[in-house]
């Protein structure tokens, strides 16, 4: 407690303003490059899991399965080309040195809070369906397919693998998003010493 | 911006922080009974989810079929049964009137959270599965269950609606725990005006 306060004395001596901006600043900086490259390594791996999932196709003689074949792995192909076009476009964003202001935020918490459950969504269904595909159901009378294609559902699998990667990526996304959001809303009216952007607005 | 200058003004008063403080009581306990209902709601949906699907069997010339006999279904009435206990706790803890601190929001929403997933991921997992069941699939050979098991369909999906309904709370409950959390990390050092619970240590 001692430290919070003593903070905030030294925040509200003129020398301490100054100190504190270029502190400020420097942390903005820093979260800023580290939300940027937290926003292009789920890019790449759902690039990754897009190209793996579309190239995925194998025909034998018990047939031929293709990525198409299966809803599941459909909307799986499509949360991941959506999710890396978002990534890629919200990394530009966050790269741009700018005061965060409330709409900002508030369009980064949504949409992040919204591509997590898409992607865990496409994610969840897929594990079940090559779950199926491996271990076949006897209630439903349905086969195992991964006996017969094989590499098709390795490939899924490694997909699936990148995908979860991706959840992850985004779990923590939404959690800074929102950090980012709700510590702006009880933000006092003069300084703020955690480094937050508080709006010019509400800086006023 | 006006009403936000004012608003401090009049907080930073003597009259003003009294006035403040009892308002301050009042939104706290109306928050509260806001937050126990929505946690009694998703116990409710979670119990319902969990008793349709518990009874969920059915017999007849072409054999039978139980939710036991789906790894999903299996997993889905432990995540509800699992999300009723955690429901019921934890609006228990947000019933009693007690200044909020600091490792209590952590837990909160860390397991809110983590809740929306579990609870994401089980109806993700089981729309799959009756989505497989209702139409069947060519390229795996898997047959439409539903045709021979209707009733045992039915009663599925209806559990399965529960559960997104259980999943819509929880997001909800999300937002809340995070906005409690996050806007504490900002909370200016004598008083808010926003109506948020600091700590007795964060008020001194």
């Amino acid at each position: 407690m001692a430290d919070i306060k003593s903070s905030n004395i030294v925040a509200n001596s003129p020398a301490g303003m100054g100190m504190q901006a270029s502190r400020q600043d420097e942390e903005r900086k820093n979260n800023n490059i580290v939300e940027t490259l937290l926003r292009l390594l789920p890019m790449a791996l759902c690039l990754s899991a897009l190209v793996l999932m579309l190239k995925n196709s194998q025909s034998n003689d018990f047939g031929s399965v293709s990525y198409s074949d299966l809803a599941a792995f459909r909307y799986l192909v499509h949360a991941n080309g959506v999710c890396a076009a978002y990534s890629l476009l919200s990394a530009i964003v966050s790269a741009v040195p700018r005061p965060s202001t409330m709409p900002r935020a508030w369009t980064f918490f949504l949409l992040d809070q919204m591509f997590t459950y898409i992607v865990l969504g496409a994610g969840a269904i897929s594990t079940e369906v090559i779950y199926l595909a491996y271990k076949g159901n006897a209630a439903t009378t349905w086969s195992s397919a991964c006996e017969s294609f094989g590499i098709f559902c390795h490939k899924a699998t490694a997909a699936l693998i990148l995908t979860f990667g991706v959840v992850v990526c985004y779990a923590l996304l939404s959690l800074m998003s929102s950090y980012r959001l709700f510590s702006k809303y009880d933000a006092p009216v003069a300084y703020s010493n955690k480094g937050i952007e508080i709006t010019p607005a509400f800086r006023a």
